[in-house]
């Protein structure tokens, strides 16, 4: 069965996160005064053919600690869209 | 009050996606022969000072239709995390 996955995969707190700062900027600039704390990373989606759920979670979550995030700098986060 | 806002920001369904492409490739290559169908776009993470829940997503969606997403070619989910 194939479900559809969302990864997301942000800069660690703590973390400088540059891009996030210039939007953050862009976004005062704009009159947008009540955003603050802005962070970017990455929206990952994919279709993950698997026997369960949780086995396309299990499945994710190792292609996020193989190649989608890096540990070092980054959290992630792992979501099945329920069928 | 604060609340602390998910919006992500990808592209639109039949837009080619070259880093989706690239990433489910490498998946591939790496034995995750279950994932297909890979699209990448942007996490953003805030937060929003405002009066409710409702208009913190009010807010935050204004943020995409201003700055956040290209309206031709990403869509964009904003979701405020409950308190």
């Amino acid at each position: 069965m194939a479900f559809k996955v969302h990864v997301r995969v942000v800069p660690r707190a703590g973390l400088l996160d540059p891009q996030g700062q210039a939007v953050e900027h862009a976004l005062t600039a704009l009159g947008f005064r009540e955003a603050s704390g802005v962070r970017i990373g990455k929206a990952i989606e994919l279709s993950v053919d698997a026997a369960s759920a949780d086995d396309a979670r299990a499945r994710a979550r190792a292609m996020c600690d193989k190649l989608l995030a890096n540990p070092v700098t980054e959290d992630y986060e792992v979501e099945v869209e329920a069928r």
